[in-house]
Order: C-alpha cells, then structure tokens, then sequence
C-alpha cells in the first residue's frame, strides 16, 4: 500500500451518534403515544426521514423538520402545537449534546499523525459536524473535514479529485459497510470496518464483504497494525 | 498578483438567492398577517433567525425551523397546525426553485476556466449547494464546492488550510462585504465585491472598504480585466 490520506467516518466511529437519535426518536414516541404504538411510529418517522432525503440530506436539522411532519401526518393535524414546540427542543437538544470518544479513538490518532494526512470524511449538518470536532478535542490530529452529501461512489470520487490524490491511496475507516465500505472498495479504494453496537436501519446491508481491500476489525486501534 | 484559487460565492454571486428568501418572507407574512403587521413579522422571523444562528448556521432547513418557531412564538401558540404544514412546504419550495443565473456568469468562467483553480466557496445547507451548482450546469467550470459553515476569518484560514495555499494566492469574488470581502482581506488575500440589487439584512456593512487588495466592480465579467 501507498497510502496518503486516512479518512475517518465521524459518527459512531469517533464518537457516540446513533444512540442519541435513538433516544431522541424514544422521547418523539413518548409525546405522540396516544395516536399509534411505539412500533408504528418509529415506522412513520422512519418513512418521513427516507421519503425528505432527497430534499433534506443528511442530519439533525432534516431529521428535526422530518419529526415535525410525520407528527402532523400521524396525528391527522390534530396535534396540540406545543407538541411541535417540544419536538424542536428535542432537535435542538440533539444539536448539542455533549460528545463521548469511542474507546482507542485518541490512541490511534496519535499514533497516525505525522505519517500521514488523516481527514474526517461525514455525513450530516456541516456546522453539526464542525461542532462536534471541535468538542471531542480531536480537531487537531485532522488536516481537515469533509461533509459529504452522501457516501456514494460518485461522492468519494469527488472526495478524491478535491483531494487530488488516486483511490489507492485513500484509506477509509468506518462504522457503515454501507457508507464508509462498499463504495470505497467500488472505486478502487482500502476500507476497514469497526462495527459499533447498534446501526440506523438506513445503513444496514445484510449480505458479507469480502474483497482483498478490506477488512473487519474489533476495535480501531486494531488499525494500527495494517499502518504503522 | 501569483494567484492560485479563483474562489466564487455562489448565492446572488452566480445565481440569484435572496429574492427567492424575500418571496418566502413575504408568504410567511401572509399566513400570519392576522397576528402583527408585515413589519413586526419580519422583525421577529429575523429575531429568531439570528437567535438560532449559532445553533443552525445557514441554509434553508434552519430558516424553515426558524420561521415554525417564530410562528408559535407570535401566535402565542394558538396557531393552527395546518399553517406549520404551510411552512414546512415553503421550506421545501424554497429547496426546489429553479436556478437562475445571473449576467456574465458563464462567459466569465469560461474565459478563466484552465489558468486558474475555479472553486465556489459558499455557506449554506451543503446539499441544497450542491443541488444548485449541479442544476445551474456550472458545476464542470470548477475543481470543486467548498461549503463553510461561516465566512469569517477562521473559516477562510481553513479553507486555504484545506487547498494547500498561501493567503496572497487566493482570490474572492462576491456580493457581500462582510463575507466575501472583509474576512479575506483581513487574512492577506485579494476580494472582488460585486453588489447585486438586495442584501440581508445579517449581510449588510455601513462602512466604506479601503484596500490595495480590494475592488468593487459592477459586473463580474469586469474581473477578467483583472485576471487575464
């Protein structure tokens, strides 16, 4: 390998993320409990979110907006309004929650800097985001931070031309197979993934990755072995 | 001059922007003109915007929460839960109007396109930048979108972090002083203003800009007198 940039996924990589929409969608099912079961309103909420993706993207900002119109949907605009006071609340809450670094996090950033250009390659609110890096302390082992619309194939290749560097030499380290995996191995990139306890159902694949550019590993010091 | 980066705004810079925000204003008004007058309405959308700011940054998803909230608010929440849909679907056209480019755009970049890097340095929701430089057929002029979380000082010191350039190889052509021209000077670099015909509010500077690194023109096809 020739590798110049190691890009880390944000969320549930470097810090603790879906938990928190998890509690937050927890907290939207307990104020709308007297129109469907938990069940179904998770599978509202869960409609709502894919069918704006398109529109809203990725993020906490959409997510909020897509609470908001699924409440409405559910409730047949019947809802009381302070329940739409208290569903922005939950996203403002959302959008400053304090951050928790995963386990061998800092660790593995120390050993990596210097030897090579290490990025944070995300999805989400670009300011969200900043923020966040910024609160875990680990802004300066990052040459910078790339938001990305999406991680599709065509996202990474734009991801690579701004970066102007070729795919094998980009290194990708994430907690998705859908997003920080498959469409890195795609255009001809490294990817290793670190599983995380609970994944959005929107990222979830169901089939094995096998390919000689990948691999799983427990935890992302593990990492270590294969760069250093 | 030894310019690297040609950077462009995008918003009312490339194509036009705040009128499509004032048109939505003016419908905010309206389903809420039995509350307060136009003005006052204005006055507290713009309030709760800039209230949100930090918790937000730009772009429309934060000014559609923005204009619920301020909704409620001025309702004393005995608005009815149908014009929150109202809303969300003012978000959402607003997320969707066509681009309009505007006079010069495309001959300008055309005769810099090759003997410059071309990149539009724009703030606002990163998805709903990327759809409009992709839908205003631009997007092949330039070597990539930089979306910042905020245009002062700091983010620009970042940006030329990013691109791997000195502060006297850059170069910021756009419609506001207090974005695209103050911060930029104020780090070394060179801005080109090019008013256009409205301003927000949040943009707007009282002061006359004196710099050897500065020049106002009226059209933006004048930078090439500058440029080529």
């Amino acid at each position: 390998m020739n590798l110049k940039v190691i890009a880390f996924d944000a969320d549930d990589t470097l810090f603790v993320n879906e938990p928190y929409f998890q509690e937050t969608e927890q907290k939207f099912c307990a104020l709308m409990s007297s129109y469907l079961s938990h069940h179904s309103l998770s599978q509202e909420l869960f409609k709502t979110e894919i069918g704006n993706l398109d529109l809203y993207g990725y993020g906490i900002k959409g997510y909020t907006l897509s609470m908001i119109e699924a409440a409405m949907k559910i409730s047949n605009n019947t809802l009381s309004i302070e329940v739409i006071g208290e569903i922005i609340e939950l996203g403002k809450a959302l959008l400053q929650r304090p951050i928790e670094l995963l386990d061998g996090v800092e660790e593995t950033l120390k050993a990596l800097q210097g030897k090579y250009k290490l990025i944070v390659a995300t999805k989400g609110d670009l300011k969200d985001q900043q923020r966040k890096l910024h609160d875990s302390g680990l802004g300066p082992y990052f040459h910078h931070i790339e938001v990305m619309a999406d991680k599709q194939e065509v996202n990474y290749e734009k991801l690579l031309k701004r970066l102007e560097i070729e795919s094998k030499e980009f290194f990708m380290i994430g907690n998705s197979l859908k997003s920080d995996v498959l469409p890195v191995l795609g255009i001809g990139g490294y990817a290793v993934h670190i599983p995380f306890h609970t994944t959005w159902e929107h990222e979830i694949i169901s089939h094995k990755v096998n390919h000689p550019n990948f691999r799983t590993l427990d935890k992302i010091s593990d990492v270590l072995e294969i760069l250093l």
